[in-house]
């Protein structure tokens, strides 16, 4: 295979310190063996999304039951144990090898994404274990990233910055959203964007993300975000649809890039013409939200509480009724995770009590939603640091105006 | 809301014949209430995919108990019985109010989709309830297309002939795989693609499809297809990738496309500059087994059977090792139903026995795989009619050469 795609492959040590603290999660919560399943955890675990069941015991190696091709999982991954087997069927007998007569008496699954219907074909090959829900501490361990993978979404913090330096030879009144937003994803994927935009909540779709112009960027949809969108049509009812980007009107570009898996989260509000001043001076209050959110973030501060300060500002701004949505509609959050998925935690949110610690890295959107207008804001992303946070999105924050 | 976002809402009668099938399956498998939350479903049976729960019972009227906006679902849905609900939770209490105390004796539910966390919260709200799967049910319903989702999907099948006869301008030697894939995507996106791909099988992800170039279209991935590709980084390892398209060797163009949410599925083999002569007889014997396959394909086949029988006739023609992949890594199926998902049923593959009937929509995809060169092939949609089948691609079946 190509020496390219082979310097992309997650380094041992990586590995090894990840599987470690998978261990000592199960040990914590007193859970004999981990199956690991989903794309994001079993990338993240073994360096590959190649068809397999990681199997992790709280005590003794991992070992790699692999149903897809051996060979790439060899070069992909570098974990030690791999084997082959033909089908889910033989987990029970590796299992048996594992544990001896004694079998796991508890087994840890992922049961926020696993469905239904697979779970029971995977129980039912351990009848004498109790399935336990582990995907609380795959997203804790998941959260903290290491400086490796600091440095991936650094990387990937540069995509949309570089496809929005091409917004003046691309952004014509008249565009469509979906105009654009074809147009910088071509650039984002020609450069580097790996392809994919991994979410992990149920029937929250993947996608690159909006482009919303004017009153669009109001309209509310399924997606959990403050802004939605009209799409195109109702079996897609988000997003960027076939509308025309108008002079004078906010467009609202959030979109998703990455490199080897790990994605960045970003907006920017671009206008063809001039804002009205009461937009202006919105995007201004945006802009102050900004940076109390950037004080606010230091190891040891509360997720909710954070989350409660910056709301606290915006109704002081008499933002109350704009922020992160409209009226009822609102997110009730200002920023969130993101890493190979793009909702990871924490959330910087109502009812999430979790300390902010170094290595987190975060998507922070304070954003100002006006029916019939648009919605107006940005968002940057940071890293957690020793002392406080870094702002690792390499673009002005002004309105472009183009 | 806009007109032209409107007129694209599925017709009531529609949504009433869907019901009505589901209720039909419901009383056949003794389920006395079921809840649809799946996105594609969700549109199946409301037109919408905006926040909410459709209950359906066996006896009575559907009630879509809705968590996300309101306006938007009583806009996109021609269902009649719309009732806005805070929170899943509430779900128990809409239900006492439909069964009155006797509380239904068993629940449909979408285990195959269905998140196991998210199915206990639900099974939590009706302890008194046996949870039934039924995610076959919902997958033969949808398998039949009435005449207005066969005319969706054949406006569909029209947009990737479209943007290949662009190809003589963007398809030039050197280009990347995903150059390529980013062209023709723009394209495809501002003409009408509505921009999701739904897959629904689990750790099957969403994205466009593939264009691979020489060798790599020979490289199995995890993607349950006949080709899976290198990709760019293990992190993503199917797909296109960031590797050059050489002159004299097969370009694989594989990409779902569509509108309304209905997609369509299809393959040409380009080149810039001339195939090897063993890879064009190999062509031709592909486009034999092509005819082979629309002669099969008829009310009252059996989908395995004619799986054997196209199998049976590669192995003839000196496929057998090559076709629909190579030696132990091939894909056991030569075609797929399409509609909102990618993968819907039938499959005409091995161990399905579904009778064709009139109404079914598939992908049929003959296509040859030599290790080190790529693959070669092609794949249209055809619609199960009274007597045969419909070839609803527009497109040339020779190799596109440039």
């Amino acid at each position: 295979m190509n020496k390219e795609f082979h310097d992309r492959k997650t380094p041992k040590p990586e590995i090894e310190a990840r599987i470690s603290a998978l261990k000592q999660a199960l040990a914590e919560r007193e859970v004999d063996l981990a199956i690991i399943v989903q794309n994001a955890d079993l990338f993240y675990f073994t360096g590959t999304i190649q068809r397999g069941y990681l199997l992790v015991p709280q005590k003794g190696d991992p070992l790699f039951a692999v149903t897809g091709n051996i060979d790439r999982v060899r070069e992909e991954s570098s974990l030690e144990a791999i084997e082959a087997i033909s089908s889910l069927k033989d987990l029970g007998e590796l299992c048996s090898q594992m544990f001896g007569s004694s079998r796991p008496g508890t087994l840890g699954l992922e049961f926020d994404v696993l469905p239904v219907s697979f779970f029971n074909r995977i129980s039912a090959l351990f009848p004498s274990s109790r399935p336990v829900d582990i995907s609380s501490a795959i997203k804790k361990i998941r959260m903290i990233k290491s400086p490796y993978e600091i440095e991936k979404i650094k990387v990937s913090a540069t995509i949309l910055p570089e496809a929005l330096s091409h917004l003046p030879e691309i952004l014509k009144p008249g565009m469509t959203e979906v105009g654009l937003q074809s147009e910088i994803i071509r650039i984002a994927r020609r450069r580097s964007h790996f392809g994919a935009h991994r979410v992990r909540g149920f029937n929250q779709e993947s996608y690159y993300g909006h482009v919303l112009a004017g009153p669009r960027g109001a309209v509310p949809s399924m997606v959990n975000s403050p802004t939605g969108g009209l799409g195109s049509t109702p079996a897609f009812g988000y997003g960027a649809g076939h509308w025309p980007i108008e002079v004078n009107s906010p467009v609202l570009i959030d979109l998703c890039f990455g490199i080897d898996g790990y994605l960045s989260d970003q907006t920017r509000t671009a206008v063809v013409g001039k804002l009205s001043p009461s937009l202006v001076q919105a995007y201004g209050k945006i802009l102050s939200l900004k940076r109390e959110i950037e004080k606010l973030l230091r190891p040891g501060a509360i997720c909710e509480e954070v989350y409660f300060q910056v709301f606290g500002k915006a109704e002081e701004l008499g933002l109350a009724e704009n922020f992160m949505g409209f009226g009822q509609r609102r997110a009730r959050f200002v920023g969130h995770g993101i890493g190979l998925e793009m909702d990871e935690w924490p959330v910087i949110g109502r009812g999430f009590k979790v300390t902010l610690a170094p290595g987190m890295v975060l998507a922070l959107e304070p954003k100002a939603v006006f029916p019939g207008l648009g919605a107006i804001g940005l968002e940057d992303n940071y890293v957690i640091t020793e002392t406080g946070c870094e702002n690792i999105t390499p673009l002005d924050e002004s309105i472009i105006e183009l």
